[in-house]
């Protein structure tokens, strides 16, 4: 037996191995995950795991390693989140996103930090050698909303979009605020004086942090996408590229001290677009796919180890600093998110309800990132009473927040999240409405974000697209890709049947959803489907069918800035009349 | 900047990135490949990397370590060829296989060691320090035949499947052989006195680590399929069971010093038929997709490497010792083909050509197995003697033998790879020549590859499938599944051409090859599409796919062993009356 010589990796695939088995095993009975969170059984496996090795070895188990953490587990998740984030809702809440990621975390830590150290002053407690700088670092720490534990709780609840935006876009954002406030407190802590001067180079660094992370990001996304131009030929290592690059622009940025949360955010969004159309079909599949179970693998396990590492004796107790901690982030959270609300509502048509606002302060988790923080801070002799503060914290936001927000979400009637993917219909409304808003700015010479959406989209068509995509004139709209999406799956459906030949059948037309009808014309789904007769839809279904083909060549060219004469018309017509004579 | 902290993912990064960019590289230039096999573009690229690296540096560049080599870029490597094994070939081929691989590696190994004894005998060549012993295991790590260069030489040539098969499985299994011999001289070397029983402990460890390595690759697979029994609901972690238990059957077999390449094949092949029903088919893409991605760019970190590794210090050379490896590498391995296969050749009517033997005489291309074992050798004065007589064998193999292999099978005219896969005529004739083959050799009492292949089958269907399948009721015939997927593949054509609801072309239909005759009747596919107006084929088209859904039922029960009454008759029928009453 020779055990050291294959103990690292199969150390870690018996961990993955376990994480995904306690995956599957909460998924066998149907009734848990609907009441407990995942993230809290998964807390709970790690729990029982860390006991078994404490009762066995006599001796506190492993704790999760803050470089494993932050180097191999943390960046699959922020890869998935960016890349799947949907970015209209996030663009059009940018604002509010980031007022609440920045001045919001900003509040929080100044306010935990100040009132624990007011605790402190409290003589009975006897805390008075936790100083102020270690309070605020302290804060630092806690007050950041943690992306995963938000993640895992808020996908699970199926909020309306906007509030999950709101909720999750903060919690991805605030790290540039927490990283440079948490380095800045802890270089601050071992610095004999401060000077006011390091105070305003803590306020430049949170801009060099932030933009250095976007810039670093995007630059990574843009030659991720220029190298799949070139893949054509080995199509099986196409999505290799966009792991690698993401990865390596998390640890650039992770290098130069950067964000590297806000760097992978920049680099998923801004190559998502080029990469799609560069890559084939089952590459996306095998991209899509690995993100997703990376990002689940690594969630789980973060949770377990999160367990795991709550087991042992690095904890000091002292019941009034815990028990204010916990108070604390919920009252200034609330405090901060109800008055930058207040400011965020006076200048949008569009508010924030009061239930919305409940929610976003009742989702404040905190997780993996706080616990790797307090490890990371150096030894000084109360660090253990703030590890014990960070997972009671922790524990108690992911348990009772975490259980309870659903029910609390029922009783509230929070508006949830539509059930349907939108329709064509209402795509190609808000298209045109953003086109004509786009007009209207650009008239009355209001440079709002539709303006500034409408330049991009001109930039990247007139350029990036040229240099990025490799077949840069057919680059199809979402709405030509919807539609060929679901002629696919249809044709698939009917192949399964053994129906194909014939023609297809009308309930699979109209429950595919092709057929409904935009919300906005009042209409509903059931009465359109009485409505038409069977030979209209026919009619319909032909009609759709043979413009797909005219669709896919003219798709492209509409767009504000090119006019439809571009396109060449002959060679287009004589495709056409070429395929009428098939048909014939 | 902080580059300690990221060092180690960011240098593997970068590794990967520039491996996966030079197999961009090479792609672009479509004449390149075509002329010169991509791993010796590889071991160039490495070269000159390890050109600069020893410019720059002035030391010699870091060489491949071992323990890399082996834990983590040989497993993908052949967990890839164990599940892309095609089964059928390997099985009837064993018998062949496992005497080249066992007999013919042990022949090697001894004519290589006692020739080159013989040349260090002679007094002129300074080489009588060599002993015996340190001879015979220099000849048991050079011996055996490389399946990674053996792969990567043979995908590009495509000669035909038996040859292929021949050369490849043998490079697998001779794993077991060379683990036991090269262990057993290395401890011989250690031991004072070797007393005949160590030989004969030797003989008997060869068969624990083969059928170990079997056991441990079973065991791994039935539980991987089995597990996935239970992922329905959670699909997207389906992947990762695949990769995880292989990858496990590896690590343990090595932890117990037995064959781990035996053991990840074992798992593959084993868990493949079963896996392959339970997941998912997006589930499905990205396993094969990943695993081609895995593999192939293990195999472009393993040839860079390899050229990295080659340049520096570590080598001494003595003319006469490395010219005559190399002679005798040729010499002995051409000699054990002739004798082998004659011996094969008395036993099989489908024998092995003298063209088929010279190409796998030809073909026994050496790598990074050999360079990885050479280091891990213990330190003795002529270690560096060893590595640089390894290295140029193994250069010369890749460079001047995989270069001259592809010319010298066009020249020889050695029968190819057929184009296109089977028909679906092809494949139900084989499936009834084995049923007939079974029960003949039932009748007669000969035991032989068909009577255990039914056997094998029966306990599959009887036992095995209610186990490890989900719906152990249903599973697929193979000729139903290809059906299957051209009918889709089909559907998914019409759909982009805008087609749908509509008659299917013909010509789509004869180019999916469904309607292709099969060889054997003698008709050619030019001569059916004549012969058939379109009126017939569209007459036969409905007939296929309207009984799509009654093979899709009734399939799975054809069996020697199971009645065709066996099915529910009374449900059957009414879903067809049902389906057919939709269609009107």
């Amino acid at each position: 037996l020779d055990y050291q010589h294959v103990q690292v990796p199969f150390e870690i695939t018996l961990w993955i191995m376990l994480a995904s088995l306690a995956k599957i095993g909460f998924h066998l009975y149907n009734k848990l995950p609907s009441v407990v969170p995942e993230s809290c059984l998964l807390i709970f496996v790690g729990l029982i795991m860390g006991g078994i090795i404490y009762g066995l070895n006599d001796k506190s188990p492993p704790v999760m390693d803050s470089d494993i953490f932050f180097l191999y587990l943390l960046p699959p998740i922020v890869l998935d989140a960016g890349y799947f984030m949907p970015s209209r809702p996030f663009f059009e809440n940018m604002g509010t996103i980031l007022l609440y990621a920045v001045v919001g975390t900003i509040w929080n830590v100044f306010g935990i930090g100040f009132s624990l150290y007011g605790i402190c002053q409290v003589k009975a407690f006897q805390l008075q050698d936790v100083s102020l700088l270690h309070n605020l670092l302290f804060g630092s720490l806690i007050a950041a909303v943690d992306p995963v534990a938000v993640l895992a709780v808020f996908e699970e609840i199926h909020v309306n979009e906007k509030l999950h935006i709101l909720v999750f876009g903060e919690s991805l954002l605030n790290d540039a605020v927490t990283v440079v406030l948490y380095k800045l407190f802890r270089s601050f802590c071992e610095m004999p004086t401060i000077k006011t001067v390091d105070v305003f180079a803590g306020v430049g660094k949170f801009f060099v942090v932030a933009l250095g992370g976007v810039l670093v990001g995007l630059t990574f996304g843009m030659t991720a996408a220029f190298t799949t131009r070139f893949t054509k030929d080995i199509r099986v290592i196409e999505p290799l590229f966009v792991f690698l690059y993401s990865y390596l622009s998390y640890l650039t940025a992770e290098m130069f001290h950067l964000s590297g949360i806000v760097a992978i955010i920049a680099c998923a969004m801004g190559m998502k677009r080029y990469v799609e159309a560069n890559i084939s079909l089952k590459s996306h599949t095998t991209v899509k796919y690995f993100m997703k179970m990376w990002s689940s693998v690594s969630d789980t396990l973060i949770f377990i180890f999160l367990g795991v590492s709550t087991i042992g004796e690095n904890h000091e107790w002292n019941w009034p600093y815990i028990c204010f901690t916990v108070i604390f982030c919920l009252i200034w959270r609330a405090l901060g998110v109800l008055v930058l609300t207040f400011f965020v509502n006076r200048f949008h048509v569009n508010t924030v309800t009061s239930k919305d606002q409940f929610i976003i302060a009742y989702g404040g988790l905190r997780g993996a990132i706080c616990f790797s923080l307090v490890f990371l801070l150096p030894d000084f002799h109360r660090k253990k009473l703030f590890i014990a503060a960070t997972t009671v914290v922790i524990l108690f936001t992911v348990f009772v927040q975490g259980m309870t927000i659903r029910p609390l979400v029922d009783l509230l009637a929070v508006k949830r999240e539509r059930e349907s993917a939108p329709t064509v219909g209402e795509q190609i409304h808000i298209r045109f409405l953003d086109h004509l808003l786009a007009g209207i700015e650009d008239i009355s010479g209001h440079w709002g974000q539709y303006y500034w959406k409408d330049k991009l989209e001109y930039f990247n068509s007139k350029y990036l697209q040229k240099i990025l995509l490799r077949e840069y004139d057919q680059p199809k709209s979402s709405i030509v890709l919807l539609y060929e999406k679901l002629e696919r799956k249809h044709a698939i459906e009917l192949a399964e049947a053994g129906q194909l030949g014939h023609a297809p059948s009308h309930p699979s037309l109209l429950r595919s959803g092709f057929l409904c009808s935009n919300s906005r014309t009042g209409i509903t789904d059931k009465k359109l489907e009485d409505a038409l007769n069977p030979d209209v839809l026919e009619n319909i279904q032909e009609i759709l069918a043979r413009n797909l083909y005219r669709i896919r060549r003219t798709g492209p060219a509409y767009n504000r800035h090119t006019l439809p004469g571009e396109t060449e018309p002959v060679e287009h017509a004589k495709e056409i009349l070429i395929l009428r004579h098939k048909n014939l």
